[in-house]
């Protein structure tokens, strides 16, 4: 739908870069006439679609999927204090209902506890209701007033998955983080995003919990993206919203929770984390189009080829691949543009000479050639697909991995930083100093207990004072 | 999660038996703490997952999905001025973020003419980019006034599809409503709903629209319950937005709309038609489960029983089958009870005797009892399931039939409303006569250029005023 004006921005020039390939590519339109606001095109609410989908299947295991309304009464938003602290800034408020003022203000929910737990008060009766595991991906909104970005920073956060869990004992609860922790390391792995897990400092938890556990992933300018969390609530909300169950012995018991968040920023970081100096790279499991055919038609055979390609095409569709035929009367080099700008994981193209030797040559997005064979197309076609997903995957664990690194004084912490890395520091895990390191290196302390294959848990000086200190994430954030 | 209490109502106490049966079968919870917004249990949610899956992959085929913002600025939202006549007093309106007043007061969509079509003014170059087929699925909001209802009349409609469209021509935007309703009619024979289609009066059309054809269906009390619509927009909105394109010669043309909606009445239509005394019944295409596998293990042979019913489950499971294997420990009747009240279209029992003879007692929620073989399990399955599905259309098109009657004085209409029908009058189509119609039997006016196997389109005098008439639909309505 839009005119294409020439070259993208470098990737290294990564805002630039990103800007332009949401619309380049279709993903987004950032001109929707309210800042903050954004518009999904087809083709990108189409990788949504299979993203979502995926992330649907793991929770099907042993969650399930319910919906909740938008519009949160004042005085139910106003009960759990620490809570609405951390969001009274940014709530956006319904105060007319036509041209009448309502009796009640209502919140649009910037996330669900305080629509979801008055419900959960009263499903939840004996111990035979738990564990209950109840998720919706909804619509959520945040009145934001630093800078907006797509996918990134919204004011209506589109597809936020939240999940909310109710246990038994805090332990539970806490093994339900773990769990929801690893179904995170899940998705993010058919994602091919390389992720780094760590537990917030106490003055970055979610409001009313009691910790916080994070999943970043690192952009290409060095700045971590915060792209899931799962937080342990103990009894906080629980108390407030009266969630208790009859135990075996009768007795009334206090419930324990858990809740769980994923947004569309998973797919800022499929954008970002994969594409290349071409536009995007789209991992088979959730690309729109798997492979596009190009017909290479220049000379007699046209009829021949024609009727090839459109074979290939049923096909690869009839084994589930989605496939793109592409007859379009342009030049073949401006079709292979225009499909690599929007990541299709695969080119197939087919001329006489490929139809002559029973194969079709196959490009794949990140680089290598190779063939398939026309009689076997949807075996080789799996065997290719899984090939470029293994391709991004280490790639993108490459990338990581260089992101990262150990410093040991605030000097090379700020070196490191201003290199565009992630780096761990020690820390003894005191506020004070803990607000040093975020002042003097002008970064944030992403978290200690850090899960990732590049980073060793090591005890060591804290950077600041000295003591005692543990391995610490710190890096400059979205 | 709740207490089972007692009897459902009967159906023919029809506003009892539906609010009763949309919590005992854990569909909504109405205990959400504001008028008109309810809770979606896990159990109704499936149902709407298959519903909408349905729906989509019926949309698919020749539209495109997308998501646009639920926040409408008011300057967009006032631009046109029949529309927002028809909206006015009955859209929210948000005002603050945080405690800051917004400079634009922010309208929650009513319906997302006014979000998508500035966008479609961009999107629309040539007349290359059309046809241009939309649709997304959405949240929706109303300031009801009247009586609010569990999926008929909500606050927020959580799961509104809207279709828009844009064609070069006021013939292809009519081709399109064609297109729009035959889809209807297919989705709606999945869900095995029987429906009758009109061309609304001029009065009642969408604010904005040229004409407006709606879905009806007829509940059980006689009410006609409006489904779906579809909506030709002429150029209203495009002269209003600016939606134009180049024709070949290189000149600027004005484009026609069409907009088509379907919300989550489409599953207070399934509940309501397909229900009976004992609960919900459920179409197998859209059932959260479709078969439910009881064990009877009383006597010895229960581990035998228990392996044969593990074995059953399973591999209906592998062919693609919803279903649930209930081992917990309790009567087998009070299970039957139990999963009736829920709708499962089938029940399989599995007792020693059935494990002898290689089968298992099939007891269809339409009533008959049959049996499927344990070794050609999903064979026969599929085989149950499409005579549950034809049984239950059946019986739903005599209902609809018996509903449907004509008459030839407004005695006789009066006569036939009241006793929970919808009748075919002949009109003249003048409004006066129309606001008598309406006014003199309690009832609307659905439309004229009926389309349904039980009406005849035939012409006669107005019931009003003896002048040339058409066949027209008349009903009281939710």
């Amino acid at each position: 739908m839009e005119e294409d004006a020439g070259a993208l921005p470098k990737k290294q020039d990564f805002s630039e870069w990103y800007n332009e390939l949401l619309w380049r590519a279709e993903i987004m339109d950032v001109r929707y006439p309210v800042k903050g606001l954004y518009v999904w095109y087809p083709y990108g609410f189409a990788i949504r679609r299979f993203v979502y989908d995926r992330l649907r299947q793991l929770l099907d295991r042993d969650h399930k999927e319910a919906l909740f309304p938008l519009l949160i009464p004042e005085q139910e938003f106003m009960k759990e204090a620490e809570h609405i602290k951390g969001f009274e800034d940014e709530v956006y408020w319904v105060t007319h209902g036509g041209t009448t003022p309502l009796d009640v203000k209502l919140a649009l929910r910037p996330t669900s506890e305080t629509a979801i737990y008055p419900m959960f008060a009263l499903w939840v009766r004996s111990h035979a209701d738990l564990p209950l595991k109840i998720y919706q991906v909804v619509n959520t909104f945040r009145y934001e007033t630093k800078q907006t970005r797509p996918l990134i920073r919204l004011r209506e956060i589109t597809s936020f998955m939240e999940s909310h869990t109710v246990h038994a004992t805090w332990d539970e609860a806490e093994a339900q983080v773990e769990s929801e922790i690893a179904l995170s390391q899940e998705f993010y792995k058919s994602l091919c995003i390389p992720i780094v897990i760590s537990k917030r400092p106490d003055w970055d938890k979610f409001p009313g919990a009691d910790y916080t556990i994070a999943i970043d992933t690192i952009m290409p300018n060095g700045r971590t993206l915060q792209i899931g969390t799962v937080h342990h609530l103990g009894d906080h909300f629980s108390r407030t919203f009266s969630i208790q169950y009859e135990d075996k012995n009768g007795e009334q018991q206090i419930a324990y929770q858990t809740c769980y968040g994923i947004s569309e920023r998973c797919i800022a970081a499929l954008i970002s984390v994969h594409g290349d100096d071409k536009g995007l790279v789209l991992p088979p499991a959730v690309a729109t189009l798997q492979a596009v055919i190009v017909p290479i038609t220049i000379g007699k055979r046209r009829d021949d080829v024609l009727a090839a390609a459109d074979k290939l095409k049923s096909d690869l569709e009839s084994s589930g691949f989605r496939v793109k035929l592409d007859t379009r009367d342009m030049r073949p080099g401006a079709k292979y543009y225009w499909w690599e700008l929007r990541g299709v994981p695969l080119r197939l193209e087919l001329g006489p000479r490929d139809l002559d030797a029973g194969k079709a040559m196959a490009v794949k997005r990140t680089g290598e050639k190779t063939s398939i064979r026309l009689a076997n197309a949807a075996e080789d076609t799996t065997r290719v697909l899984a090939e470029v997903a293994d391709a991004l995957r280490a790639k993108a664990e490459d990338g990581m991995k260089e992101h990262l690194c150990s410093v040991a004084s605030m000097e090379q912490l700020n070196g490191a930083l201003n290199d565009g890395k992630v780096a761990v520091v020690h820390w003894c895990q005191d506020r004070a100093c803990g607000d040093k390191i975020e002042e003097q290196a002008n970064s944030s302390i992403l978290g200690t207990n850090v899960r990732s294959p590049y980073v060793q848990e090591s005890d060591g000086p804290c950077v600041i004072c000295g003591k005692p200190g543990k391995a610490t994430l710190v890096g400059r954030t979205y």
